[in-house]
């Protein structure tokens, strides 16, 4: 499994960031081709450190299935979508390996 | 789905951190109770920002079981063997939800 993590900073409007990001953004992530399964969460912190406001995991059957996501006029649309979210983000690719 | 997620900055010594950490942490996490899955990825950012250097991600059924889990001695020992590894990490919990 290839994952795609996207990680947002806490919003400046976080009513506005959540009702743009579920009503809006959520849907057009699930026309993004080679989407095998999505996860969101709004993780809390475990001890010292910030944890992010948001996360969402986007995952692709390998790294071949994620490049071609990534070229696709769908993923423009969300890359599109997602600048116009009030909040800043982090996004990072990996490989999966199982414990 | 309830999941843990430890991340990894860059370690001050990363071949250190690799023989440690798949050698010694991650057996050790196999112990812990009501862990159902576990993944580890060495991700690549995309974009502007920073990628942590690891990321593992634990699963368990709910809050209770992850509740449990954090009060078992193995987790304990988990734990004080993370405080080993010569890396600073960040943790947070969250509830999973499909997209």
């Amino acid at each position: 499994m290839f994952r795609l993590t996207v990680q947002y900073d806490v919003p400046s409007d976080p009513a506005t960031f959540d009702t743009q990001y579920f009503s809006q953004h959520v849907p057009l992530c699930a026309s993004i081709p080679g989407l095998q399964a999505t996860t969101f969460s709004k993780p809390r912190v475990v001890g010292p450190g910030t944890a992010p406001y948001l996360v969402a995991e986007l995952d692709f059957e390998d790294v071949d299935s994620f490049k071609a996501a990534m070229a696709s006029p769908e993923m423009g649309a969300v890359a599109a979508d997602a600048d116009t979210l009030p909040a800043g983000r982090v996004m990072f690719t990996g490989q999966l390996s199982d414990g």
